[in-house]
């Protein structure tokens, strides 16, 4: 371990730590005026960050990046914009800190009040889309939090420049330095050494590939909130108005494939599979959709090709689309349980009993019946924000806004009571 | 890595993941008749499970184990007839499970309701005192979670004896067979297997001293509830009712020295040492208390020993005391901030000002004004149970009651809505 980095890491977090404390104490307007100056400073400073970004995506290109990670990586006018516009909207969401949670008077006459507080440095590790360095920032600044920003090295020069104006812009707003810090080197060892300073930094959020999820999982002793991997169902129950299920499931695995809340496999209970599947699966490769069928849904559909064990795990995020016939309800659901990642999982069914079952035992953060998984989303939720997905139990689950980047604190007001 | 522990550690967490499945549904009738059931079958074995601690007792005594580690060891009549009361105690209590916690109709159509589910599997890993094989399983069950127990192997047979009794009545009552389960072995390794088993187990929750906390936070890749490391601070401010603050103090450190809540340093402002000091410190030493001070502390009062820097950062957990003069209401709020464990925290003052700025400044679960910090604890705070008492910020912090062993799902009701 190069001594140099662990000090530079642990003095980011030292910094940060001290911002907190302060930044715990901002009021709401201090707060709200920050998140305007930053917007105006993203605007402001378009050119400078594009200039960058430029940089960037030569490199990028250089080391033969694929066709959709430049497009992740890119940034445009539209895009800076919709990062300004963004946090305009987190301004103009209410504050759950200081909220009182719950209070009651106990039988000695102490006043016991659960008030929401910031959770203090939030360490946000990410990768490609340098928009996440600014809605990140945002959500965290909003709470109360401060945070450190980890991105991925392709997109180190934007996130700098993003970071830098934030940083810039909020202090000059009146909140505290190093209330907003990104890691300018790009060393691997600066995540593991962060993933340790549990002195420091409350929580740590990845948000990306299943690759860099499973690392900070396996590797943190800070408390993490594991994000966003979606391997996501729909079942095609016999009693379906199967008009419906095809709208469903095209919706679900077509209108955004990249995302976590899309569909990875298609279930089809087999008493309607010959009737809906070759139509479905016409549709579905009809929009470029390449299909993995098991055994039955090859031989109703001979373009399918054969799926394989790998198939039913994984996450394609791509117009890529596994799909199995199955015996009944409980086969449904025990392939469910075993290749689904917790996310989001939907039934399309009329049969009242099937949709209460399925609702009760499917385990995941979202369980729809006659629904697109896709709804999964803080937006479509109405949280008015999302930093990210959980697909863990502890804390949050589901799309997490603002009132999942706090925590709680008991205050107690006596008169001198003892035990 | 001996392969045949690996596997049973496996086996037992798989086994306790498929009766969670089944415990997530298990109404809350059925789950209280279970710990009633519990509850009489402690009572009924009661000198089975007396004969097994005589072996424990005999053994420890053997290995010349402290005579307070003896007492947390030792099982009587009264205190397994406490362990009874504790399972009746959690059956009476309301079911958070079910709990729809909030549920809007989106624009769109779409019921989306958050309702209150289990955990799943939590692990419990704890020392020395076997109620807590009774007292973490019931509270477990209630929730619908199954769980695994891992108690110190100073008490093996008197944990596997009531574990046994509890699984075994559980089991008779209707619910899930492994529900609850003891591991047998008491291989250290058995907790480092435990620890990365995140495709089983949902949280796992030290219960212990600093070192067992230590070494689950970070060694475990599932997510972890840091409990109960208590290192709290009474500050007399300048202000404060002397009386009261005398009283309150002799309280935190007297009543019951061994808990986390009890205060381990004394803060005392100033401009009322030589007031205060002489007279406290006179009461607590005659309570037997011993007292390490500051050089004022000591100058004020001569039987004072010399604290050292480790005094300041040290859980006693014993009639021992930290005593520091400050000059000044920010210096006690640096003290804190440096050495306390986010645990409880009180100020002694009439000062309305003051008494805001630590309730805000102060980051800790639980923050007084005016009252012993003490009052810390799950029963205290009205919520019938406790599981532990949180440190950290993610999830739950403070006394974890039921809801804190439940975690959320979204439940979403369409009728063929797409985005």
């Amino acid at each position: 371990m190069k001594m140099d980095i662990k000090k530079e890491i642990e003095l980011i977090a030292a910094q940060a730590k001290a911002a907190a404390g302060k930044l715990a104490a901002a009021p709401t307007d201090l707060k709200n005026k920050a998140l305007l100056a930053m917007a105006d400073a993203l605007v402001k400073e378009q050119k400078r960050i594009l200039k960058e970004n430029d940089k960037d995506m030569a490199a990028a290109r250089k080391n033969g990046t694929s066709q959709a990670m430049l497009d992740r990586l890119l940034l445009t006018d539209a895009r800076i914009d919709s990062m300004a516009v963004g946090l305009r909207q987190v301004a103009a969401l209410p504050d759950p800190v200081g909220e009182v949670i719950s209070g009651h008077q106990a039988p000695n006459g102490l006043r016991i009040n659960k008030l929401r507080v910031p959770l203090g440095v939030i360490g946000i590790i990410y990768e490609a889309r340098p928009n996440v360095t600014a809605d990140a920032a945002g959500l965290c600044l909003k709470t109360g939090n401060a945070v450190i920003l980890r991105g991925g090295s392709e997109a180190i020069r934007s996130n700098l420049a993003i970071a830098g104006v934030l940083a810039n812009a909020a202090e000059t707003a009146g909140l505290p330095k190093h209330s907003v810090q990104l890691l300018e080197t790009t060393d691997r060892q600066a995540v593991d050494i962060l993933l340790r300073l549990n002195d420091f930094i409350d929580v740590i959020i990845p948000r990306g590939g299943a690759g860099l999820i499973k690392k900070v999982v396996e590797n943190s002793s800070v408390p993490v909130i594991e994000t966003g991997v979606g391997v996501c169902h729909t079942f095609v129950d016999e009693s379906a108005n199967l008009a419906m299920a095809s709208d469903i499931a095209f919706n679900a695995k077509v209108s955004r494939p990249a995302v976590c809340n899309a569909m990875e496999t298609l279930l089809v209970h087999e008493k309607v599979a010959e009737d809906f599947l070759p139509g479905m699966l016409k549709r579905l490769q009809e929009a470029e959709v390449e299909i993995f069928g098991c055994g039955k849904t090859c031989s109703l559909y001979g373009e399918a090709k054969a799926a394989t064990e790998e198939d039913w795990a994984c996450e394609y995020a791509d117009l890529k689309l596994a799909v199995k016939v199955v015996g009944s309800l409980p086969e449904a659901l025990a392939h469910i349980e075993r290749y689904g990642s917790r996310h989001s999982e939907a039934i399309v069914t009329e049969n009242y009993s099937n949709s209460q079952q399925f609702l009760q035992k499917v385990d995941a953060a979202a369980v729809y019946v006659n629904a697109s998984t896709r709804f999964t989303d803080g937006f479509e939720f109405g949280f008015g924000a999302e930093i990210g997905i959980s697909t863990q139990k502890l804390h949050a689950r589901g799309p997490m806004g603002l009132p999942e980047l706090t925590s709680v604190k008991y205050v107690i007001s006596g008169n001198g009571q003892i035990r």
